[in-house]
């Protein structure tokens, strides 16, 4: 077990590890040349949204997200200075470890309930402890729901004309003889909703055209490479193969090459595009339908259309840019078929997935290389690849693995159908979540891969479950503290760093970048990853409320976390990211029910760990929290969550006779006409839709950055 | 464990006094003084509603109640007729009973499981089977909830008006200092559903009122009795005492006193009346508000209103008869509570009922008798007292709590909230289905109070708990059997011929009857209690699940139910109940829920079973099952629950057309007007409001019996 002293060290070098990269980011920020990787979005703002009103660039979910760190630290700072101030004093005193002969302990060990003796009335303590936490967290919990729903419904109510609040997604169209599509659409829903119904638009089949969009794309980029080598060296003209990855086949003159191409891909375009446009089987099944008025897109939205609820399914448009298109025509029992698949196959890569990858790393050992490629051998034997091989190889794999893990959850959520970006997200979200419980935070408890605990946990009654966990639990502290700095503290810092922007772009702007145009589209401003850092979030959440009555000198460690990520992502936030999509917040209710399940878990294997501590009367005591940790949930999910689901139709009456009374000639079905086609019918200059400056028009906090730089532009006359 | 023998006598026996209750009730029933008894339901026809088109009387509830019966057979008819082709020769033939020696063993045993060797090659005759059991109940039960939900869908959309297709239950309307309940609920929906609100109706507290009329009633009963006494005999003038049921306080002549009584109570009862109608403190914040098209009402019933999801409640209004007034005014917190407590108090209930109930037997006991009461010592020490309570008294203590159950049961479930008595029902019926199975199915096979079985349930492995109580399974078969006959043929012959009716309408009939309207009163023709019934239907539904594989014997002994069953209530609902409500069979997801819980019941039991009998190889196999019979489950509800929860626009719509053709100058406000007056302010003759109607002029099949009445009912022109 490591020593105070060591989780010193390892805090100083982490802390100057995360110093050095923040040094390393204040200087590479000053230079202009990297402005475009650390104040992308700014240059996007100027080179796309010119307005001066552009005061807030946030969106309300990033807004919301940021709020997760400082909701961290809403719970844990109170408790944490309870903990001290309570139980690391009756930890201290417990002496219990001291009498034990022969045993090292550290002072850590000491600081922790490990060093109450079993059945001592200083157990009392802890007791009283839990129910803080649960109650205080609870409190903290209900309040940023009640704040969180708030905004969110000002958010809603304060936004401009958007597409989606008049459309509804219109999946499950029965086929009809008679009728195509659209035309049963139209007719459908003048008899259905008589006084409501505006307009709609049919969804096209575009995926190959998307291929050959992007096809060309690549080839352009090539070309413009190219061109720019020979430009700067024309004394040699470029070749490339024809063939895989211009690495084989028959050598040629690049910038010839690459020009056929394109003007070949521009021809099949130009085809397949009409193809789509006109042949009747490139339509799916699914349809955006508009109203005139919020209040009939609401009562559409949250009503059953037919008797039959697998057809004309209902649902509110996502925003324009939230739509993923590919999911919009799968019918019901496929639905049903694949989400079935998907959670077997979630199942096995959960608790299975050390298989493969022990597989793979026995592959990658001296000896499965030497027999399936003797050719190898002489280079196998030699000591530096022999030592790799085997020091750092199979490591490697694992790695891998992880670094693809979020690709696979959200393949696998594709494939699950849902019909929005931000679904997705929250979907796989939850999936990584699960994953990270079972495989970080029990996986590094009870040692030994997933399946061996799942085996354990079927043959292992229930009440030794918490009871074996929870023992684990204080002997792990000194782990999770290392974990929490190695992946917490210098994890965050270099996520300010932004090493793979930083380069990719560079390498962009050497060998591509002609136009402003162009370095436009060199700019990646990236976005916050939901999918893959709300569930590292819930992890500090969960390993915060498990450790803050059992060893709480690891809250500190939490509570550095959540500071220091807070400051860097309201950073990336107001200078970097920029939002594929908003989602209005909707992520709120997975979250809250993450934190939730967090606070059960460490409620169960509390109870587990004081039932080995001879305190009998603890049980009856401790049961009675999860039980109201659930009814909370359900509580609260009453209350709120439906604000994250339905929009009322109070609010959209409000909003609709606003409208009238403001605009009354306002010609709604223009407005409308093409909110909704996909996005490879745009052409590039469209790529994002109006939706977009409207909602941007609605500042949620103006902060002193965003003024300063409204001024600016004013002042420019940009 | 008993022989076949006993079990064939058994089965005589029962079968016996199942066919003595049907000859007392052939004899019985012929008898014309009887006929308000098992006629019950043609007399109210023809006293209330003398229309020539009742041909059908029962309702969707009752007709898709004995569908049950009919699933029972469908489901297990063929299973038992390949059981009994396949699995009894696999068993009868694998004589693994027979090599053991000293070892009693029954034919059945060899018909069971247990009697083929571990580790053989036939258990895979069983493993198919259970495939086959799985694949054919879901089967069934996917055909069934097709053919119900058409049912429902047909009943609803072939219906003629009636108040609740245009009315919505408002619900927590939230307090205004300005404007009363009723001004802010008008304007609330004039404002936000300006084209379809037409009218709405508040809701009184009238409990107060309504327990002084149930009083003036029971009084009118008692005067009406003596009257009846005095004239018979006018030489005694007849005598009550004023306290407590008539037994203690000042005797006074029983005529006076109870016409004094109830004049002072009609006076209470007319001050009453005008204070709740008056005063605006009496209006509970729900009201009834109904729209001027079926749309309108669908709409408004499937979408939220406010922001704030805890008030303006909206939910479809329960027909008139249904609707429980009690429940309509309890917010939303509060709401959340009761249901806490009452999940704590079901979870005691269920699990530790027998605590109670053993402090009261050993109350009972003879010591307990002679230390709490000395003064009855001498009457304990009698031998035939002694016994009585020493051989009787437990079991009769332990009976009365049974029968007590389902009545708090409902008290729970009143308790809950729900608004109307067939939720309630609902409700009951998922608590008493969840006892049942905890303390007969599970209590019969693992002996020991529920605390005890819960207490081994958090003890013991998760996969220990299938194994042991699937080995115990094929032992309980005989108990089962014996079971089935006493509370399944017997209790089902019992219900036929209606004791407890019987007796105590002679009584009314000697003792209160006067004039034909009193007979009428008198009458209680009774109505499907579905509460209790149908928990009931779901543990022989299980039993014949987990046996179907393991002792297929017990099978035929099902049948039998269920087609008895079939008939007798065919027999009941066609000529004596009269249900209290129509909920158009909204109570299928409930019965489909159970069932298929009860298969993935018996899929866990198989597979505990097999993994004691040395087949390795079952586990993965068997493991399949209960996760596609969950995604089954999963997938029915999506296809089909909407049917029983939304009303969808597309059929609202077409309702709503047809009746503005047919009917154009209807006034729909007058016909609304007094639909949802609480019924105690309709007075007697009002007890059974309009809808009711309605109702019964669309006849769902035209059954023999009912066209013959409908005939006799135009011949006598009434």
């Amino acid at each position: 077990m490591a020593s105070s002293e060591d989780i010193l060290l390892s805090a100083v070098l982490n802390l100057l590890s995360a110093f050095a990269f923040l040094v390393a980011f204040a200087i590479l920020r000053l230079q202009p040349i990297n402005d475009r990787v650390y104040f992308s979005k700014w240059y996007l703002k100027a080179l796309r949204m010119p307005e001066p009103e552009l005061i807030d660039h946030a969106g309300l979910d990033s807004a919301v997200y940021i709020r997760i760190y400082l909701l961290g630290l809403k719970i844990f700072v109170p408790i944490a200075l309870l903990s001290f101030g309570v139980l690391m004093p009756v930890n201290w005193t417990g002496k219990s470890l001291e009498r034990i002969e022969d045993l090292t302990f550290s002072t850590i060990d000491k600081l922790s309930i490990s060093n109450v003796p079993p059945g001592s009335q200083r157990f009392w303590a802890h007791l009283v402890m839990a129910y803080i936490v649960t109650f205080w967290t609870c409190y903290v919990l209900y309040k940023e729901y009640h704040i969180i729903t708030t905004m969110r419904l000002r958010f809603l109510a304060s936004e401009n004309r958007r597409p989606d609040q008049f459309t509804v997604l219109v999946r499950n169209v029965p086929p009809d003889p008679d009728e195509s599509v659209s035309e049963h659409v139209e007719h459908f829903f003048c008899v259905n909703h008589p006084d409501h119904y505006l307009t709609h638009q049919v969804v096209y089949n575009a995926n190959n055209l998307a291929k050959l969009v992007e096809k060309r794309k690549s080839y352009q980029n090539w070309l413009t490479y190219y061109q720019t080598k020979y430009e700067r060296n024309p004394k040699i003209k470029p070749k490339t193969k024809t063939g895989f990855w211009g690495l084989r086949g028959k050598t040629v003159d690049a910038i010839e090459y690459y020009t056929a191409e394109i003007e070949k891909l521009s021809k099949e375009e130009t085809i397949e595009r009409e193809k789509v446009m006109s042949d009747p089987k490139t339509i799916v099944p699914a349809a955006f339908v508009s109203f005139k008025s919020r209040w009939g897109a609401a009562v559409c939205a949250q009503t059953q259309q037919s008797s039959n609820p697998t057809i004309w399914l209902t649902q509110w448009a996502p925003e324009p840019r939230d739509v993923y298109w590919d999911n919009l025509s799968i019918p019901f029992v496929e639905l049903n078929v694949r989400k079935l698949i998907m959670a077997v196959a979630f199942f096995f890569l959960t608790f299975f997935f050390m298989i493969p990858i022990a597989f793979v790393q026995s592959l990658a050992s001296i000896d499965g290389i030497e027999n399936k490629l003797p050719v190898l051998r002489p280079l196998v034997q030699m000591e530096v690849v022999k030592s790799f091989i085997q020091g750092v190889l199979p490591g490697i794999i694992l790695k891998i693995f992880l670094v693809f893990l979020p690709m696979i959850l959200m393949a696998m959520s594709k494939i699950e159908g849902y019909t929005s970006l931000s679904s997705l997200d929250r979907r796989s979200a939850t999936k990584y979540h699960f994953f990270l419980l079972v495989n970080v935070f029990l996986g590094s408890i009870i040692t030994g891969a997933a399946f061996e605990q799942l085996q354990r946990f079927v043959e292992e009654p229930p009440s030794e479950i918490p009871k074996t966990v929870g023992v684990a639990i204080p002997l792990k502290a000194t782990f999770f503290i290392t974990y929490i700095m190695v992946d917490g503290w210098a994890g965050i810092a270099a996520e300010i760093l932004r090493l793979v922007p930083l380069v990719v772009f560079h390498l962009k702007n050497t060998f591509l970048v002609k136009t402003d145009q162009d370095r436009e589209q060199a700019t990646d401003p990236g976005s916050l990853n939901f999918s893959i850092s709300e569930p590292r979030i819930q992890l500090y959440f969960l390993l915060g409320l498990v450790y803050s009555v059992v060893t709480p000198i690891l809250l500190p460690f939490i509570i550095v976390f959540f500071a220091f990520s807070y400051m860097v992502f309201r950073h990336q936030i107001i200078n970097v990211y920029d939002q594929k999509y908003e989602s209005g917040a909707s992520f709120w209710p997975d979250v809250h029910r993450g934190i939730l399940t967090g606070l059960v878990i460490s409620q169960l294997l509390l109870l587990g760990l004081l039932s080995t501590k001879n305190v009998a009367r603890s049980t009856p005591i401790l049961i009675a929290l999860p039980v109201l940790t659930i009814w909370f949930h359900i509580f609260c999910k009453g209350r709120y969550e439906s604000a994250f689901v339905k929009f009322p139709l109070q609010d959209a009456m409000v909003k609709d006779t606003l409208e009238r009374a403001t605009e009354p000639n306002l010609n709604l079905k223009a407005y409308l006409k093409d909110a909704y086609v996909h996005p490879v019918f745009k052409g590039v200059e469209l790529d994002r839709p109006i939706a977009l400056d409207d909602e941007e028009n609605n500042p949620l906090v103006a902060t002193k950055r965003s003024r300063r730089n409204s001024k600016t532009h004013s002042e420019e006359g940009v």
